[in-house]
């Protein structure tokens, strides 16, 4: 599907040669994310260097009806930067521009193709960081991080992307630049737009550039990793964890099926003795200057009080890259090991015993001997549930039979109040399903908002929202 | 102006005998915040108990084009709870319940009519807070706090409200009640409509309930004051601050002429040996075992580098609350001693230097002799600016002149990218100003939502935007 030829012809007038791609591995490259389920599609790709051609750019698509897939690092899990139906697809790449770091401020603007390790090692020379972080870091960009307002493994820490964000740049579908806060910690003048454009998805408007909050770089961290007989134990030390003498960095959990397929497909094993039904993998921060032997005789008390089955405290970096890579490597090795069907969800932390013995009932009664791989970031209430393809079961049977149980599964994290996409966004993937988290009436205002700033409707249509 | 015949004869009908009452009393109390420059004349006050009742209400409103205003603790500085015009005040006094503190999540779900401190008190019986603090924080009401995005002088350690507030229910102009988020950390569903409501000021809609998000209290607390000569300094100990051995809870300054008004109305006096331009009070969290000693070292360090001209830590709770003291007594000083003219207002901390340097040569320029008290969040780029009545000056020739010097001051303010409200608010006080924070399209896109969520413009109107 080509553009228009009246719009072809604008763009070649009003920009250099090589800002727009037609080139079959680019449309490829850039018409879609880490998911592979949607085939795309896009018409071209355009690459702006500056915040004015994005300007002048929609502004052109506004007057053709030209529809826009802003396109960061590409590395979404909710096809919220799919184009699959002849949109330009507006590349971010270009635009990597990062500015000093604002020593006093602690604060750093760049521009929204910058890469999130670009500007962590960027901070980390002040000893600061931005602290969003996940394992896409070396590909995602910041303005996609702001626009699916990230997750990761350090949000129980330092809360999510949204967190970060003083200043947004935002360039509107017909064209007009917002700036919208800037360097500023404190600033209640009115609605606070920015708020509306972190999360939601490009379908607002392409966010160009962002000034960032910055904070000091951790001091020594220790990692844990904890046997625990059931989840009840898992909040029970969770809430222990919480009155220990550190910070908690991180709070992740997994099952012995994730375990065993980790085992299985990276020859790692658990230091622990015994195998357990549970794990938990527990970072903190001591404080500067802690005494030596506080965590020692807290990890005691934990045994002496039955909290844990068994536990060990890493001794040096190497161990404590040896436990994470107990938790990182379970998405690859599921995938690497069979075919996992996924999904990202959030509980109230409260609730989340009660829904994972009901899911597992479900599991149990309607689809006997599948395996369910849980884990996730626990301490936020975020759970991944990975149903893994049995072998006797063909690939186009499982997808049909997933799409069902995920009905089934949005009912229960309805039923328990809790959320159908923790940190991956709604996208094309799931909107169908947005009607389990978000009530019609909140459907109805979100609409509103969408076309009062997208009238024409072509910013990332079809995303979150029906178009 | 009374409430219209028909409306009135419906609420009879639909409500208890208490519901609603025009007692002169009620109206002068509950027409106004703490602002004392316009006339309250509301047409009558509702006390619901109940969201239902909310929500019954403002669907009577709506049929009979009823204004309303919410009304919480009414502690704010902006004019934001004052009802000027015949509207019904809608005060959440009656709507105080607290559920029991979720100590596995660490949440509490709370009715928008408990007061902050309540708030405090019901965590703090579990080692937990909701870290929202100010001075007013005994009258001051949690609804209140979401809608005006309270600051305060924790804000460097723990962010505004907005950081607070995992869930939001909020009853809409035409009686529709939304329950956004919940007891949950992360939920990326779409568009983040909580974050519309914190913050608008009444607005949009009226909060009856909230899922707040708590944290541990905090450890032992250490108090110092610097005596530094001048901004630079006041800047360079801030940067050092944030790389000592300790978490900074507070980072407050005032000028000589603050300490005066306060020495002169309290009887208190600096512990400091010699005068000096510019004062820091730090208020910092030890890590949890910390070293004894190591605080110690820290201060020499900043005595041997010259970064302090004098500096003291408080040895007990006394002392430390007599330094606090100093900083907290200001404002009730500038009062006492004086009739001050306030404003509040941030900067991007980078550019505080500049902006203080040139707001001082104004004055000295264009006011010679008046007297400008400088204090406030210096952490936070958030300044007080007050502008002391001279006594050869009437009162009505001050506010006229101070009138055309906060024009001034905002176009400086814009000139450095900083914002006319840090934590105050816009109100009815600084809506003709708001020009100066956020641009014409920014404006366009608050008026689009405002119309889209309240269509018949019966929420609050005036305050923010013009009606």
């Amino acid at each position: 599907m080509p553009l228009p030829g009246a719009f072809a012809a604008a763009l070649r007038g009003a920009f250099p040669d090589d800002f727009i791609s037609t080139d079959p591995g680019d449309l490829a490259t850039y018409g879609r994310d880490w998911t592979r389920v949607i085939e795309p599609s896009p018409a071209a790709v355009a690459f702006p260097r500056s915040t004015d051609e994005v300007s002048r750019l929609l502004r052109l698509c506004a007057d053709h009806r030209v529809a826009v897939v802003p396109s960061g690092g590409r590395t979404g899990l909710a096809a919220g930067a799919v184009a699959a139906n002849g949109e330009l697809v507006v590349s971010l790449d270009r635009m990597r521009r990062m500015d000093p770091v604002d020593l006093v401020g602690a604060t750093v603007r760049v521009q929204a193709g910058a890469v999130t390790e670009a500007v962590h090692r960027h901070a980390a020379e002040h000893g600061l960081t931005w602290p969003v972080d996940f394992a896409s870091k070396g590909s995602s960009q910041v303005g996609g991080n702001i626009a699916t307002n990230a997750g990761g493994v350090k949000v129980i820490r330092y809360g999510l992307t949204r967190q970060w964000v003083l200043g947004l740049q935002v360039v509107l579908a017909g064209g007009e630049v917002l700036e919208l806060g800037g360097a500023l910690e404190k600033n209640n003048t009115g609605f606070d737009l920015r708020q509306l454009f972190i999360g939601s998805e490009g379908t607002l408007g392409i966010i160009t550039e962002a000034t960032l909050k910055l904070t000091r770089l951790p001091g020594k961290l220790d990692v844990f990793l904890f046997a625990v007989p059931d989840l009840a134990g898992v909040l029970a030390l969770f809430r222990e964890a919480r009155q220990g003498p550190f910070v908690i960095m991180a709070y992740e959990f997994f099952t012995d099926r994730c375990l065993a397929r980790v085992e299985r497909h990276r020859g790692l094993a658990s230091p622990l003795g015994e195998a357990s039904p549970f794990y938990v993998l527990l970072e903190v921060e001591r404080g500067e200057g802690a005494e030596a032997g506080a965590l020692e005789a807290w990890i005691g008390s934990l045994f002496e009080r039955g909290l844990v089955a068994d536990g060990t405290l890493a001794q040096h970096g190497k161990q404590a890259a040896e436990l994470w890579a107990l938790r990182e490597g379970i998405s690859e090795s599921l995938t690497a090991t069979g075919l996992p069907h996924k999904n990202d969800i959030a509980l109230p932390i409260a609730a989340l015993e009660g829904f994972c013995a009901e899911l597992l009932r479900f599991f149990e009664a309607e689809y006997p001997g599948w395996e369910i791989a849980l884990f996730g970031h626990i301490g936020d209430g975020n759970l991944h549930v990975n149903v893994m393809k049995p072998d006797d079961v063909d690939r186009a049977e499982f997808l049909r039979r997933t799409k069902a149980a995920d009905h089934a599964i949005f009912r229960l994290v309805q039923q328990h109040a809790g959320s159908i996409s923790a940190e991956h966004g709604i996208g094309l993937l799931k909107r169908d399903y947005l009607g389990y988290s978000r009530s019609p009436a909140e459907i109805a205002v979100m609409r509103a908002i969408k076309r009062a700033l997208d009238p024409l409707g072509i910013m990332n249509p079809g995303k979150v929202l029906d178009p």
